[in-house]
């Protein structure tokens, strides 16, 4: 494996000129309450000649029309949140809208609430999140100070191409919250395809947690849901595309909170897709390296003439999110044979600098062009839709041989 | 099902007189320069009409000398610690001790290091863990600021007992460290019998967080490793004795960092034991309870005429450890029918009340006396084994129904 030399800022991708492919602009609202703010981290796949997209879809309410008559607030100081009618008075600069899943018996609903911006205790500092400190200490013993609250809630919804390029959006989710796991929304698919049954993991997040579900469908028209498969806290479940020795694979991301707390790639077994087990770590941050904070699996893996390829996200300490590869051995992918010794790329562009989470390249998956080339579409700075070619050949080449 | 008034101080169980029945004192340690600090957490089983018990041994480096020549420490400021000789003159007084496994190639080994009391960032507060804040803000960013090690490090040894009073302690550790992903230690394991094979569920520490590990015996003379069952950060799994359904199944306790944060008793299925899915939430802490914090599986569930019984630990406001039980259905255990409304045994005594960790009651397993009395091992303020009888009887009529 030769090295080549490669540019430390942009990395080897060709970015598609109509960047970004897909903004919060061209999603219709879940519900007329609702908002688009963001559209992104898109699972990939074809089917019928077309490129489809699974996208991440996240919402929240109305933030240009004041609170509406009846609108309805979260107390937030018990041991458990409850809905209580928002006194009068509240404009839409008073507020900051949430909204969540409610299964409540047979009425399964989005619920919308608008939490005074001026509520003691607080914490708007980052967009993604609303954070609450208790005031009577309650929530202090069982969550050492802090609730979490997503400002935002997450659905997927397809969307379709002939060309790779020009997509339509579908007007309606096609996986969205449906039970109490999921109350606070899905998000970051993954597509992988084995057998004529398209395969999705993706994340469910509640009060429980992070968790990894499953879901499978043949045409993206009917959708089964399969539960879920890794504990709370947990993303990034990338299935491979066939078994390997027998045992289908996964790539799986814990998030520990002890000790060292390294959020890193681990590997996983199965044989049936919904029960997992065998975990070894495999490809973990790597200190003074593009990827010393975390790393994640991204893309599906796919088989090339060395081995497995997969195009993970890994962050450095300034929390910059980029893309860069791994090789697997063929026969058996817990033997890591090299790894990307700088991003294949990485935030350059205005719509990867600044979005809702800034400097920020997110895979979920890619398509092939030909017989070397594939394009990786990405979530850009959690904010929008795009796309960058690369040659496969020049991924692999790049590679440094790990570990050293 | 009637609720009898239980005595919310000290709960059903009858303590066996002779408590506590194994203390640190009557364990050798398993290397010369280590001293044992506690006996605790035991799992049970039953053989050739003997109880075994499988300890968790902790132990440090001894703290009763002076570090010997070429003694060793920890250089923790880096991305990594780095072992560097102990610069003369340090005490027994001016230091405190660690200890943990390290693979090293073909020459695995307990390493022993010095840490000095007055470093700079250290932070001894709890007994249980040494925490450092990295002077250069390196760590700050990957680990929060601080990163954890443990004060001790446990392994797993084996107790026999004709009369489930007194018992022989082995001289020698069954299950140890044994990898990286062991490199803290093994702890707080639990053990199912089935079809003539013991299965011993137990953590693995490591820096890579806390995880469950699964090991086979047949004779408790020789151990088979079965890897990593469940992701960082996990512990407390306890696999029940017979297929329900077809399906193996466990309570599981994933430590979620995010959102409510909550510590509860999940539920898991499995074809083989060693791949596990199906996860749904199963009896999670409940506010202004006795088990409003955590909760957690302990004891081994066992069927009963009205369903398969669950000895959970509960944890309060205060950080009081105390046991409980949840009645499960006997076909779908997925259902929780009744739980207690108070301990059935909760920290009275003087050996429960302070120790390594204060007022803990933890219990790993239980063992059948006749027809419907059984013998609940558990360990005290984490530092000695005791045990307390229960009738069955009495346990299931002082539940009551849940969810109410």
């Amino acid at each position: 494996m030769t090295t080549v030399p490669i540019d430390r800022t942009t990395g080897l991708g060709h970015r598609l000129e109509q960047n970004p492919l897909i903004t919060a602009r061209d999603v219709k609202p879940s519900l007329p309450q609702l908002e688009v703010v963001s559209v992104f981290n898109a699972a990939t796949a074809q089917l019928n000649g077309e490129t489809l997209l699974l996208l991440r879809i996240a919402e929240r309410p109305r933030s240009d029309i004041d609170p509406p008559p009846g609108a309805m607030t979260l107390d937030l100081d018990g041991p458990h949140p409850v809905l209580r009618p928002l006194p009068k008075g509240y404009t839409k600069h008073d507020v900051i809208g949430m909204c969540f899943f409610e299964e409540d018996g047979d009425r399964p609903r989005v619920v919308v609430a608008y939490i005074p911006k001026d509520l003691p205790g607080l914490d708007l500092r980052d967009p993604r999140s609303i954070r609450y400190r208790n005031s009577t200490g309650v929530l202090g013993v069982t969550n050492e100070g802090y609730t979490d609250y997503l400002a935002q809630m997450s659905h997927l919804r397809l969307a379709r191409s002939r060309d790779g390029i020009k997509f339509t959006v579908d007007e309606t989710p096609a996986i969205a919250p449906h039970n109490d796991i999921e109350e606070y929304g899905v998000e970051d698919p993954r597509i992988t395809l084995i057998d004529g049954t398209f395969y999705i993991t993706y994340v469910s997040v509640s009060r429980w947690g992070i968790t990894t579900s499953l879901a499978t469908t043949r045409d993206f028209k009917s959708y089964e849901r399969r539960g879920v498969i890794l504990l709370p806290d947990h993303k990034d479940v990338v299935i491979f595309p066939e078994r390997v020795n027998g045992k289908y694979v996964a790539l799986t991301r814990p998030m520990p909170q002890s000790f060292s707390r390294i959020f890193g790639i681990w590997i996983a077994f199965s044989d049936d897709l919904t029960q997992w087990g065998g975990h070894e770590t495999l490809c973990l941050p790597r200190w003074d390296h593009w990827d010393e904070l975390r790393t994640g699996g991204s893309a599906v893996p796919f088989r090339t003439r060395e081995g497995w390829l997969e195009l993970y996200h890994g962050v450095n300490r300034n929390h910059r999110y980029a893309m860069g590869a791994v090789l697997l051995d063929a026969d058996d992918p817990r033997k890591v044979l090299a790894r990307s010794p700088a991003p294949i790329l990485a935030p350059g562009t205005a719509y990867e600098r600044l979005g809702l989470f800034n400097d920020t390249i997110f895979s979920c998956g890619v398509v092939p062009l030909d017989a070397d080339r594939i394009r990786m579409y990405y979530g850009a700075a959690d904010s929008c839709i795009a796309a960058a070619d690369f040659s496969v050949r020049e991924i692999i080449a790049s590679l440094e041989p790990w570990p050293r």
